[in-house]
């Protein structure tokens, strides 16, 4: 059966990026890999929408958001983390694996931060120096406010804002100059539509002011030397250079597309799906503050999501992801990044509505298709 | 031109692995890729001559250096570093990153060490708790006596032997449990003959002892966590999909030909490299301690082996590496791992003639291509 990747990460990769990368190999210390380095890194800042450096490290995107801590924060420092997921959950692993304190604030899974609890606990905890939060929480669908939160720290001189978005970047705008972010984090495998194995980090001035002060050892992920090898146009240690060359094919994809269309086809591909689910009865699960890089959908009250996902990958060859523990058996998520179009969209939907009537559930079955579809037709 | 490289890492990847990796990508957490993570760490398991788990990170080997030691040392703790060329250096700098603290034997370029020297130095530091080395050393192309220097290590609880066996692992045999390794590290871009990207690392009981009493944070190179998830086949992070896919692809191919053969035409394309320059005059950098991964050639007194590295790319498209630090001028390194054979050493050695020619070197022309052909024959 052909096998189609809905996963919010890994993604479907373009044919001409998988072919440019099963080119022969070539040596990454030669002219013609330092001038394919700089330009993926060139065209990371668009997308980064930041005039600083963007570095690129071999690694999953937890290696970078272990090197966002490692390479800003303190033994004992005190760093507040958002946690409204699986991923908000990993920033306080990291802490602790690195003896940062943490203040946290638990948001209900499904639900956004409210900027207002967070300027709370930064009138309460003045020592923080660091929030840690997700721009898109991948466990939940959820779009944190960035920018709002951005407004508390970006006039502060002590305190740092670093953003996972992993699921983000490329995704939707996250406007790392304009809004004042100060450490934002990227994968390959998410709207760069690459295979995993790259991890993108950019930091701020302030950010590298606190790199100066931070005591947290680090090497393979210490990122100084990698900023001072990008401005070469390479990095510390020997870069996945494959990956690299299939960066820079997407990245020229991205250019000849336009940013601006690539974040409206994910923006479409979101509302068509969303909606068209709420048209047969089944819940957005981050209604009201949607991200629209991928759809978390609510699986009816009697039915496991967990069978969805199953009968879609069994009936259809859909690989689409369920939820992750507390939101195990309730949900079901589908990516809106990497090289898919409206087809994939519609053929997710009518998969989902067939499995519902073999099930037995009673809705008005095509109004899904034909809710989607109508508006995927603006794209 | 068509490009040939010969350099000792990345090195030329089979076609059949390329393509493998151009397959429509395949998500991390189903049954199919479980099976692929599987078959490749039992393969893996083979290559570096163990029944231990080997770890498959996705990082540059470097990344599992930085592993070996933050998993395994705590603050303050001492460790031995052969240092005889860049990477025993990067030994020390990981060690000073992590204040772990270093005693240090300093090695002549193109000398292997003296296990005895090691041995006077155990006896004088009874608190050394790790010996760090390279088992193949990637500037000089020295191979050090690991087999002895594990001699020392095997029948202590209060040391372990870690050995980067990035340019080694798979080039020839590195005997893990019978020799008694304690930590053992790969890398997919040498003898693996893949793109770079993945690191592989394995560990010893004793390891795993010193592992859990070590104090050094990690997060995303914690090795413990990366142990669990591939004992359930998979990685705690998500894994570089395709890269594992081609490695599979590569141990497949291993077991096909055999280990023995693979170690064989390595042996047999050393031998016939350096005896191939020898005929024209020009030395083994590595003489007596020829590691079979690389041949490390001097240049004749009186021309720069840049000059040499130049002109192979310039007049032939072959990629060679030249010297670094103390070596850079001196020498030219010629990888024997990766998908190459025969007509490639053949080549390699015509060209420098050809070049050595034009310079107006004096030596018996066609005597390094007889001698090598020879030798090849015997392949």
């Amino acid at each position: 059966m052909k096998n189609y990747v809905l996963t919010p990460g890994p993604v479907p990769v373009p044919e001409f990026v998988l072919l440019e990368m099963a080119k022969p190999i070539i040596h990454h210390r030669t002219e013609e890999f330092e001038e394919i380095f700089f330009k993926a890194s060139q065209g990371l800042k668009k997308v980064f929408m930041t005039e600083e450096e963007v570095l690129i490290l071999a690694s999953s995107g937890t290696g970078a958001m272990d090197a966002a801590v490692c390479n800003t924060l303190s033994k004992k420092d005190k760093a507040l983390v958002i946690n409204g997921g699986k991923f908000g959950e990993r920033w306080l692993k990291i802490c602790k694996a690195y003896d940062v304190e943490t203040e946290e604030i638990k948001v209900e899974w499904g639900k956004a931060v409210n900027p207002k609890e967070i300027e709370k606990v930064l009138k309460k905890h003045k020592d923080i120096k660091a929030i840690l939060i997700q721009a898109s929480e991948t466990s939940t669908g959820v779009k944190h406010p960035i920018e709002e939160i951005a407004l508390l720290t970006k006039d502060r001189s002590d305190i740092i804002l670093i953003v996972d978005g992993i699921t983000a970047v490329g995704a939707f705008p996250v406007e790392f100059d304009k809004w004042g972010i100060d450490v934002l984090i990227g994968g390959s495998q998410k709207a760069f539509m690459m295979p995993p194995g790259l991890a993108f980090i950019a930091l701020s001035n302030k950010a590298w002011e606190f790199n100066k002060n931070s005591n947290l050892p680090k090497f393979y992920l210490d990122l100084s030397q990698a900023h001072k090898n990008s401005l070469k146009k390479t990095s510390p240690w020997t870069p996945a250079v494959t990956l690299i060359i299939g960066l820079n094919a997407v990245l020229n994809y991205f250019d000849k597309i336009g940013l601006d269309n690539l974040f409206r086809r994910h923006s479409i591909l979101s509302e068509a799906t969303t909606k068209g689910f709420e048209a047969i009865g089944l819940e957005n699960f981050a209604k009201g503050c949607t991200s629209s890089a991928l759809s978390v959908i609510k699986s009816p009250e009697s039915i496991d999501a967990g069978v969805i996902v199953k009968e879609l990958k069994n009936k259809y060859g859909m690989i689409v992801a369920g939820g992750q523990d507390q939101a195990k058996g309730k949900i079901f998520r589908i990516t809106h990044m990497g090289y898919l179009d409206k087809a994939d969209i519609i053929a997710v939907i009518a998969g989902v509505e067939g499995i519902l009537i073999e099930l037995g559930h009673k809705f008005k079955n095509g109004a899904g298709v034909a809710t989607a579809t109508k508006i995927l037709n603006t794209l």
